[in-house]
């Protein structure tokens, strides 16, 4: 019997922008990205959220592409599509898209662009992603979410079978344009749900951004855009180097970024996606810093500070769904989500992961008996 | 303005076995390659023609799935698909296929084992790779050109609104097995078909293999299987390392591979599958040749010995659909398919490719006049 070893690497490479007023006519960077021998068809995709929150995005839109004619070309007026886990349910969203790369004859060389939240970004991705094999793909995330976190990393997907993101891809963007201005309208439970994914980069990878969480969370609670700029820039920046530093495109079974995310999860789904991704992850994260202490990993001086950072950002650090019966399911669905064997991260200490691989059921119970305390106490 | 560059390279390695009797208790290659800490769950799919062709397979493949129990567990009886460019048409077969993903809770660590032609292993490979955004995926090509050519890289697809190979992903499998069993019980045409790619990649890359296949076209012929056997080696090497070299996602616009392809797939479609896509390829080869002879590059002896390999192999080198206004129409789809941009790989001799931009509209229609010459004459 013979045989041939295939090896290849594939180099991806994408910038992630930091801009305010993508679509001022005086703002070159999109023009800029899309710049290339002959001007470029573009579509646009924009969640219906935003497109209500700014009336004249697709006036602007056409303005800017009559101002920068010779970069690119609208090839129709942009899809408005739902936003929130809804858009990613429904499968004719995807057929949508498929649909207009089909009728406007837009290929590999071309651009679908999408303005939106996580959910949105994550939709269009995928049908970006599986249409002629990938056409090239801007995302413009408009929630803290999306900027710091899910729009600028190298996942997209859509549900079904009533399962959270069972068809996507890993497919890295063409570019991603964070644009400050999209921040300024969020409602507050938006603007705040961000937040979570930021702290649980810092207390898994770097103490100095979780202090600085500390020193900043009243600014960031009284929406000071200066502190959200700097909290998302930091963030992504972290995410990014996770990403490019690890396994990219998940391989292994190792998935440190979904500290907290097991029971969180378990969280949106009984809460029929009632609960914020933020906040499901914020309670996720405070479960598994409570389990993290218990099991005499992280003090508990410690432990009050991130239960307390929480607090100060006016997260809710228990609900009445967090039972240990629900947990367990949880941790059961998650250990089939990542093919039988269980890798948990827990907090060694503020600032540094250490993952496990298994967890003791008596203490999630406990873990979650001590987030309702926390819960009822003054703040 | 602030930006963050992402960057990052994707290792993928995969292997290409050579066997014979894949599902012999005594091979023990297909258990050794799904061996894991745990019996993983694995899932068959069969297209139809092999089935019929091999009528044992699923008892044969339930057989060995008893004796290797330690090493996986089938997850349920093999899907058995039609075969041939239909399974890409309907978009049912990746619904059956997404449908068993979830009801047989196949994971990314399950496996989903295609064994098929190129069409069938090209749906099974989409559907693996959207399913929880990529499940192992391997695939067991029973053609010869799915051995050599299709069957062992790393793109999938099926085809959406009447547009070939609309959806896809690039996704590489976790390994493939080429068994020469299947590559008896192939129709004729079949045999000959896949021996178009092994002339190409030898016209733009090696002309020693180039002479080999003239000196083994007899015994191709006759239905020879050593000698196919070390063509089918030699091609998919070449194939690999093309692959491995170059830009395996296609991120460029160069597609040396597609060598003859740009009128074969013009062809196909004009011939509404009435040509195989090896047979198509020919043609698409021929053409090209004789059009790198009127253009001043080849000389007419190496145009000769290419038509008089593909006779000998007993191809036809000109249908009445290669009419000059189908050929320009399929070189401007082909442009657009490249996204505007036109780039046609010729040859500037024998075992070396050039590529060229641009194509003269007269020297078709005589490349196409003079391969009717060609066909006409005697063998």
């Amino acid at each position: 019997m013979k045989s041939i070893q295939q090896k290849f690497s594939v180099p991806f490479k994408y910038t992630v922008h930091f801009t305010e007023g993508v679509f001022s006519l005086d703002n070159i960077l999109f023009a800029h990205t899309v710049r290339n021998a002959r001007p470029a068809k573009v579509f646009f995709i924009i969640d219906e959220g935003v497109a209500e929150a700014h009336p004249y995005i697709s006036s602007d839109i056409k303005n800017y592409a009559e101002a920068y004619s010779q970069d690119f070309i609208l090839c129709a007026t942009p899809l408005i599509v739902t936003g929130g886990e809804g858009v990613k349910n429904d499968r004719s969203y995807v057929d949508q898209i498929l649909d207009a790369s089909n009728k406007y004859g837009i290929d590999r060389h071309s651009f679908i662009v999408a303005i939106g939240g996580g959910a949105v970004l994550d939709m269009a991705g995928f049908a970006t992603a599986i249409a002629h094999r990938g056409i090239r793909h801007i995302r413009i995330p408009t929630t803290v979410l999306a900027q710091n976190d899910s729009g600028i990393g190298v996942k997209n997907s859509v549900n079904a079978y009533s399962k959270k993101n069972f068809l996507g891809t890993f497919a890295p963007p063409f570019a991603v344009i964070n644009d400050t201005a999209f921040l300024s309208t969020l409602e507050d439970r938006d603007w705040r749900s961000g937040i979570s994914e930021a702290v649980k980069v810092a207390l898994i990878k770097d103490a100095s951004f979780f202090k600085w969480l500390e020193a900043n969370a009243a600014d960031l609670k009284a929406r000071k855009m200066p502190s959200m700029e700097e909290l998302i820039y930091r963030c992504a920046g972290m995410h990014l180097d996770h990403i490019a530093g690890g396994d990219p495109f998940e391989m292994g079974s190792s998935r440190p970024l979904d500290f907290g995310h097991w029971a969180a999860h378990k969280l949106e789904q009984l809460t029929n996606y009632r609960l914020r991704h933020g906040e499901a992850v914020a309670i996720g994260i405070c479960l598994d810093a409570a389990y993290s202490h218990l099991k005499g990993l992280i003090s508990i001086e410690d432990l009050n500070r991130i239960i307390s950072l929480f607090k100060k950002l006016n997260f809710t650090v228990h609900i009445p769904e967090l039972s240990g019966d629900n947990l367990l399911k949880g941790l059961e669905e998650f250990r089939e989500h990542l093919g039988g064997e269980l890798t948990i991260m827990l907090l060694n200490e503020i600032g540094q992961g250490l993952e496990v691989h298994e967890m003791e059921s008596q203490l999630i119970f406990d873990a979650a008996e001590k987030l309702k305390e926390y819960q009822e106490e003054e703040n």
